[in-house]
């Protein structure tokens, strides 16, 4: 019944998808209390052009120096 | 205003999604109370690569039996 | 796995909630295939303070005349 | 902190999302008190196909006349 | 139906929220077009112990300087 | 910039939140890539009454014998 769901940059590999959802699972197993079978994790990936801080999109942003 | 957000795997048909939407409209509207036209659903489609349970993606599990 | 999510104005009965959740599952189950089992619906109550269309929150709104 | 999420039809230009998010941004930091670096702004484009008023998808609904 | 949701801390009062939904839906309108009654916005109230940076919630940081 | 969101049942304590959020963004950086000052946590509680699975409250369901 918990339900993690995870917004970040797009580009991460299988794999690493594949590491983060179990990880995720065990942590609020750990910490929270649940068994892995009732958590629910939903990755959504989201593009540099669509996500901003300071009112500036990521994919406008200079890197720093 | 009441607002509906409904994530599931991908793959339904244009026609389902037409059924989907008015039934869950009309199942809000003869349960909660609304008019039809208030009722706003979002339907967002997740990759089987993007959702886990029990830690693991549903594109690595195998199917039983 | 598929998740409906229902955000509408606080109000509703135990029973209507208990009615809501029924009925949307049973609408996702006739329209777009899967199990009862499998759906889950959260509800979340809005504050008509907290809730805007047109600029203005519904709290504020005098009702049509 | 504050999080802005819009859920809008798809379509608008990088221009309109750039102005968009610095629009959103000053306004939340004129009336709700914060600075700008602390707002994220998240964008999600729906397709017509995914978004139901009254029961009938967008792409569905006819112009009025 | 442009959706706008806002989650931001608790405190801001009853004026602060009817300026900001009306500030967030004229800077909508005004830069990725649409009408102000379309615009639905949204706002939840988090509690600072329910926001974590870093991995710290917000009401563990002590304030700076 | 990794968003992290939790719903999950009422009832944890200030410890278990504290330690969840530490190790849910542990549990990002380890296996996503970032820094933890770049992921927030944001964690909201839901009533049993306002969960349902199998079209059944949580608050209606009888624990299994």
């Amino acid at each position: 019944m918990p339900l993690i769901q995870v917004q970040m940059f797009s580009g991460r590999t299988s794999e690493q998808k594949r590491n983060l959802v179990r990880a995720l699972t065990d942590a609020f197993v750990q910490t929270a209390g649940s068994t892995p079978d009732a958590v629910d994790v939903i990755l959504t990936d989201v593009e540099k052009s669509d996500w901003a801080q300071g009112g500036e999109l990521f994919s406008d942003k200079t890197p720093a120096g």
